[in-house]
Order: structure tokens, then sequence, then C-alpha cells
């Protein structure tokens, strides 16, 4: 395929993505999900689990397999700067106002489906048509642990948000507790992968080139970046130096933790926590959301849902364990953080709100089991229950928590907090 | 490659194409040059014009020859999502207010340079140095011609906004006379390109096609965007509903007009000029403007950069051939339009700084001259040949109007144009 023809078939697949997830996306807002609830579903629509059924050809048309890798790295750069975004409404200081609560909270929220998970990888290991050949115990239940425990963070501080719940006890224990268990669970992910990588020295290599870029990027690097963000304040050169050195420096992050083996996605996070705060930040969230989330981002559901087949998921002891999994990651983590949020005082309803957030994984579990795919740990039938799993745990975390909280704004709206509003950017 | 390889390469080109760009932009605007000549030169100099002559190996490992099909589609992003900008800015209305003058000058920024090109092609047709073999001399002139005609629009109007220039007569007629022959250009281009392709068909199908869409986009589309316009402006749905839907409907008409054969760059520059104007389109170049000028056009740049080989042209009579047309195109353009402002009644220094900022090529010729070479239609030799004509004639026209107008601003500055301000945007 020449690049002409190949930049054909681009852009006819992007106004069909585009198109897709936004159908779908409305018919999720219509009935009170948030977008990414609707860009999920869309990806797989599109993707060989129906459009491939209903019409093979079209499907093929419109994704011929030479457009793959490109689509592939366009989805990348905006997973990366869709986290980067992420990173940069990351608070550390919420971490602190409710400490204890949080920890028992975030610690239950992650042992309790790590090990349900681990439990249930144990169980079917043996299975190839799981777990590629080769994974050893150890590894399966490294990976499912990990990927039972994700909470979609940026979902739950964006309903606390937008129901002015952020100053309430349950609204910072929510955002603390959350933050904490996806900070927890990208560095399980990080050892997982590290330990995927098969030598020893290159698990080395991974976990100490993350150390050494996390630390590097806190006690050197965001130093140096606030000092550049005074500089910056001071001559209001934020379109001039600000948007494209971050621009830069993303880049440089996204590459050095993709070559050392712990994927782009942790540069990009990393570094968006480490930018200054304030006029800085909240213009480069401006000036990066909007084309990152309504163009870039939508490919990378996209090119999740092409790596889904429902239609693998053939037999009653698939369905039996698609079932398993889905309660075993609800119990494990709904059930847990409401538990935790009772002990820790909470009266029943603010733990149900509490649970129903954190159980929901949305965007952050397609990462986890993408890279689970690629690095060939999973088969596409795990991918595709796990998938699943993840649908229906994002689907329902809205309802439920609205069965606690009901639909109306609680306390100040999001509006009353314009620096920091995390907006649409915060749709996962 | 694997996807995960090729994604690693990705960032790294990346972050050293947004260095370089960044650095010799810098240094450009030290010198008081506008950045896209900083980035045209970037892209010339990471090539093997430079990089690849010092450091073969890094100039390898930078640019392997497995991402150039993804750079290349990501450069079309950048560009689409920046025509789509340009056309969104141009106005139509402009044309009507001095229409005479700015009909006398726009033919003669247009026919001249156009009968100088198609006689230099005329002349060194015979050489398969310069021509690929089976290019008819028509269609080498046609080619020539049209890539002799262009003029940087977008930049001419920025340096007329900064200035304060465009409430003045000789404003108007230059922003007048850019846009006409810009819009003229790209027609010429249009019938080139569906010369070539061959077969009457397809050129019927590419001029047809071509046609029915810019009719489309103004007599259905336009009222229809203007329609659905008031109802967003009404529900403030700017965000909702009027981003997502330009980028679909941009994907949909950069896909088309690839397909029919007149490239993407012309549906999205139409689809800009269609939208409605006022608040939507002053949101949506605020929302797409930031990431396309500072992270997906430089890719661009930098795919022209590595196709340019400055060491071909490696004779004395090909280094005559540069400068000759070099002195065509700057005596057919900016002599042209000096001689025909002067013949409408500008007084003389007037008519210079017309001269001047008409005979600027930018990133416009860049366009141009790639699709020639990926058409097969010229060779790299004379491409970069062109090349070198692009980057002297852009980099020679703000000295020139700057001798002719000096360094201030002369009527209202640009900031008091906010609504319409092009800012950071045209930059070419």
């Amino acid at each position: 395929m020449s690049n002409h023809e190949l930049s054909i078939v681009f852009f006819l697949a992007l106004a069909a993505i585009l198109l897709a997830c936004r159908l779908v996306g409305y018919l999720a807002r219509f009935v009170g999900q948030p977008q990414v609830v609707g860009e999920m579903i869309a990806g797989v629509l599109i993707g060989p689990s129906l459009l491939g059924l209903i019409a093979p050809e079209a499907q093929a048309a419109l994704f011929p397999k030479a457009l793959m890798p490109v689509l592939y790295v366009v989805a990348q750069v905006g997973l990366v700067l869709y986290m980067f975004l992420v990173g940069l409404d990351f608070d550390v200081e919420l971490l602190r106002t409710r400490a204890r609560s949080a920890v028992t909270v975030s610690w239950a929220g992650i042992l309790t489906p790590f090990a349900l998970g681990a439990a249930i990888a144990w169980a079917v290991h043996g299975d190839t048509a799981l777990f590629a050949e080769g994974v050893s115990i150890g590894e399966a239940a490294l990976f499912m642990g990990a990927a039972m425990s994700i909470t979609a963070f940026p979902m739950l501080a964006r309903i606390i948000y937008e129901r002015g719940l952020s100053g309430t006890s349950m609204g910072t224990l929510a955002l603390a507790a959350g933050s904490a268990d996806d900070a927890a669970a990208w560095c399980i992910l990080a050892v997982v992968l590290a330990s995927f990588s098969g030598q020893a020295s290159i698990a080395v290599w991974a976990i100490g080139g993350g150390v050494a870029f996390g630390l590097f990027a806190f006690f050197v690097l965001r130093p140096l970046l606030a000092r550049a963000g005074a500089w910056i304040e001071k001559r209001e050169a934020y379109d001039s130096v600000a948007l494209p050195g971050a621009l830069m420096l993303l880049a440089a992050a996204a590459w050095y933790t993709d070559m050392v083996g712990i994927y782009a996605v942790f540069g990009a996070f990393v570094l968006g926590a480490a930018m200054p705060r304030g006029e800085i930040a909240r213009r480069i969230e401006k000036q990066v959301q909007p084309l990152t989330v309504n163009l870039l981002l939508p490919l990378f559901f996209v090119y999740s849902g092409l790596n889904t087949r429902i239609g693998l998921v053939n037999s009653l002891a698939l369905w039996g364990l698609a079932l398993l999994v889905l309660l075993a990651a609800t119990l494990g983590k709904g059930g847990a953080c409401y538990a935790a949020a009772r002990v820790s005082g909470e009266p029943p309803r603010e733990a149900l709100g509490i649970g129903a957030l954190m159980n929901a994984r949305g965007l952050m579990e397609l990462i986890i089991l993408n890279i689970g795919l690629e690095r060939g740990v999973i088969t596409p039938t795990l991918f595709s229950i796990m998938v699943i799993m993840a649908i229906v745990t994002t689907l329902t975390a809205l309802p439920v928590f609205n069965l606690a909280f009901g639909r109306q704004v609680v306390g100040e709206a999001a509006l009353a907090r314009p620096a920091a509003a995390p907006g649409p950017l915060l749709d996962d």
C-alpha cells in the first residue's frame, strides 16, 4: 500500500470511528452514562464482535491489516496525551488529608481483587485458550491480580467533582483512595511487565529504569520545571515556551519509559504529575484536551475493540468464567471498598457510593489489557472476557452511585471550581 | 517491527523533531523571521542534507524505513487540521472590497510565474534527473507553473494583521490578492493532479469530484452548517457538538477529496471555509490550533526535509538551474505583483511590501512539492531545488517588507482584533 493509499484508508477509518464513538456516546449520555462508556462499547461494536459478524467485507475494508500499525501508533499518541492530562490533574495533597481511612480503603481495594484475580489465574492457568503457552503461574497470577485491581480514577474524580462532593468527607476519601489505588495498580503493572521480560536483566532494567525515571521526575525535573514555570508566568510565555516545551518533554518521557519496557503511559502520567500547577497547568490542559479527547483517544478505544472478539467466548464454560471474573471483580473491588469504608466510619450510603465508584474499570483497564495482549500474556479469548468485565463494571458504576446519592448536585457544583475543574477531560 | 517497537521509534523521532523545530525556530525568531522559516529549515537539517551527511547511522536510527508510513499519515493529519484552520480564517468578503486592483495583482501574480515556470519546465523537460520518465511536456509545464505560482497566504495574512495594516488600502489589497492567488493555485494544482492520473476517466473523476465537492460544500453544507451553528450557539453546545462534529466532517472531507485524487488538504480547506463564522469558528480555532501547530504539523516539515537532498544538487549546471528557478520565482511573483500594484495606483513603498509578501512560498509550496514527488512527477533532485527556492523566498519576504515598512506596527495592533486575530495559527 502506498503512503497515499494508506492515508485514504486512514481518513475513512477515522471518520467511521468518530461517527461510531459519537453516536454510541450520545446514546450512553441519553441513558445517563458517561461518554467513556459509549466509546468503550462503540469500539467493540465496530470491531469483529458486531460489524465483523454482520458485514465482514465492510469491516475488513474499513480496517485493512496495513492500517493497524498506524492506528496503533496514533492511538498511543492519544493515550500518552491523555495520561499526561490525568497526571496534570493528579493531586498528591489529597492523599495526606484523609490518610488513614484512605489507606484502609485503598489497601482493601487492591489486596482483595488482587487475591481473587490471582486465585482465578491459578485455577485456569493450564488452559492455553486463556493464557499463552510459556506463561508461568506466577506471571499469570500477577497479571490477573493487577488487571482486577484497576480503578477508573479519572471517571471517579469527574463524578465526585460534578456532584459537588469534593469538599465532603466521602468525596475526599473516595478521591484519596482512588488516586492511591490508581498509582498502586500502575506500580504493580510495572512489576508485572518487568517480570514478563523473561531475562532477569531486562526486568532489572525495567524496574530500575522506571524507578530512576520516577526519582528523576520528582527530585530533579519537578524543581527545574517549577523554576521554568515561574519564568514562564513572569513573561507570559505560555504559548511560545510552556506548551511546546511540555510536548517535547512528553515525547521524550514516552520514548524513555516505552524503551525501558514499562510503557509510554507511565512516563506521560509521571511527567504530568511533575508539571508546575496553576496557570501553566490550566492552560496546557485547555490546549491539549480538545483534540486529545475528541480526535486521538477514540482511536485507542477502537484499537481495543478491534482486538475484542466476543464470539471467542463461545462455550458455557467460558461464559461461566466471564461471570466468575465479573463477580470476583465486583465483590473484590466494590464490595471490599464498601466494607473498608464502613469500617473507617462512613455511613452506609457514603460507603455504597465509594464502592460503586471504585469498582469502575474504564479506560485504565483497557490499557492494561492491551498491554497484556500485545505482550502475549493473555489470549484474545481471555482479553475478550476481561473487556466484558471492564464494560459491565464501568456501566454499573453510575447507576449504583445514583441509587445511593440521587442524580442531584450535593455541594458546590463543578462550575464553582474553575481553575482545576476536570471538565470533559476526565471522561474515563 | 512490532507495534510496540514502532511506537518506541516514533516517540524518539517525535522528540527529536520537536526539539529541532523549536531550536531552529527560536533562532529564526531571534533574527526576526517567522517560526515557519525555522521549521522549514529544521526539517532540511534533520534530514539527509545535514544530519544524514555528518551522522548517517544516527539519522537512519532516528528515522528507520518502517517509520515512514506512520510519519506520513500523522503528518497528513496535522496538515489536514492546519488547512482546516486556514479555511476557517479565509475571508471571502475581502475579495469583493477591492475587487479590481486585487484582480490585477492576483492575475499578475499567477500568470507571470506560471509562464516562467512552464518555460523552465519546457527547457529542461528532457532531463530525467529532474522529471520522471513518462512525464509529458504538458504535465511538466503545468506542475512547474503551479509550483511557481504559490503564495504563502497564511504568512502574508499574519504579517499584515500583526503590523496593523489590515484596514489600510495596501493591506486589503494584499489580503485580497493573496487569497485569490492561493485559491487559484490550488485549483491549478487540482487540474494538474487530475491530468497526472493518466487515464481520462480518472482525470474526469478528480475534476468532477472536486467541483462536486466544492459546490456541495457551499450550496448544501454551508447553509446546513449555518443552521446547525445557530442551534449550537443557542444551546452553547460548543464542546459537546461543534468540535466533535467538525472533526467528523473533517475526516470525511479529507477522505473524500483524497479518494477522488485531489488530496485531503483541499477538502480540509474547503470545509474550513464553509464553516459558520463567529463564536463557533473562534472556539474551534482555539481548540484545534495548539496541538496542530505544536505537535502534528512539525512532522510534515520533517517529512518534507527527509525527502530533500541538497547533496543531489551536485553540479554547476544544477546550481545554475536552482539560481534560475529562484530568479524566475522572485521576478515572476514578487516583481510582477509589484508592477501590478504600481499600475493599480499603489505608491512604490506599498507596492514593494505587496511584492515581498506575495513572493513568500512557505508551507504551501512544500505541500505541492511533496504531492509532485509522491506522484512521481518530479525527481528528488528537482524537489530539492524547489525546496531551496521555497526556503529562500520565504526567508527574504520579511526583511524586504521591513525595508519598505520598518518593523513597527502601523495601524491598530493585532491585539485590537481579538475575535478573528490569526495568532500563532497563521504561521506559514
